[in-house]
């Protein structure tokens, strides 16, 4: 199974990375963007056939490694 | 509107990014990973609120900036 994860950092978890894209999105010309945050996706290719299994696993993986849970959050996909 | 923008390397383009990931996940004990690609996610709030206008602005946003389209997808929703 597939499964795609999407990583963003929590609300109130500043996102320095993502004003310079605001502000660099300002400078080509673009206005109207309110503003802009940056996360990370990860797509994980899996063995397991069991759709449930699955999510644990890679729920397990992104409390472990993939994901940050002091300041990000995650969401899961499989598909 | 919010747009959320999934930006992912293309078919054929090395990840040695997506391979750490796969090496760590296998280190820490997660067998039957098959393969991990890392890509990277934004969240753009726009002040604009009809949905195709917004959708061809964050099209122009990706082209311009946001993704390298020589070895990047990219894949818009606009919520």
């Amino acid at each position: 199974m597939k499964a795609k994860v999407k990583v963003t950092l929590k609300n109130g978890v500043l996102d320095p990375q993502g004003k310079a894209i605001e502000g660099a999105l300002g400078s080509l010309g673009f206005g109207g963007v309110n503003g802009v945050r940056q996360g990370k996706y990860f797509e994980i290719d899996l063995a397991e056939t069991d759709r449930a299994k699955a999510e644990a696993a890679v729920k397990a993986m992104c409390d472990k490694l993939i994901a940050n849970t002091v300041i990000e959050n995650y969401a899961i996909e499989i598909a």
